[in-house]
């Protein structure tokens, strides 16, 4: 789970889904899946939810898809 | 969403799912539906999504099923 704490000034929840159509489209060359995100507008805050094969390699497709890497990177459990 | 910055000392993710399991025991009479939850036992963190009327109302399911409320509340949409 990654967390972006302060979107671009000025970005809308519609930007951030073509930052995360992007990532769809590089994901695949580095085993990566981008599988839900959320946004909260008003606080400007974006989590991202990803399967990949560690921390650096999740943020890599950020970083090559738009380049808005997360400020935090959680390697979580999910819970059933 | 919500995020638990620090687990309690000596929390296990089982911990974590038995807390849940008393989520989903209480939310019913509130209208909150407790959805998913990710555990990152190594950084102490936990992240709860949750579909409630208000975010004090998910906060009161925390509080009384078993008094642990999350240290923040985001408002969020779910991306596509």
């Amino acid at each position: 789970m990654d967390v972006h704490e302060t979107m671009p000034e000025g970005a809308t929840a519609a930007d951030v889904a073509g930052a995360h159509a992007e990532d769809l489209r590089v994901q695949g060359q580095y085993g990566v899946h981008y599988r839900s995100y959320w946004v909260d507008e008003t606080d400007g805050k974006i989590f991202c939810l990803v399967e990949a094969p560690d921390a650096e390699t999740a943020a890599r497709v950020h970083r090559e898809s738009h380049g808005l890497v997360a400020d935090r990177i959680f390697e979580v459990v999910e819970g059933s």
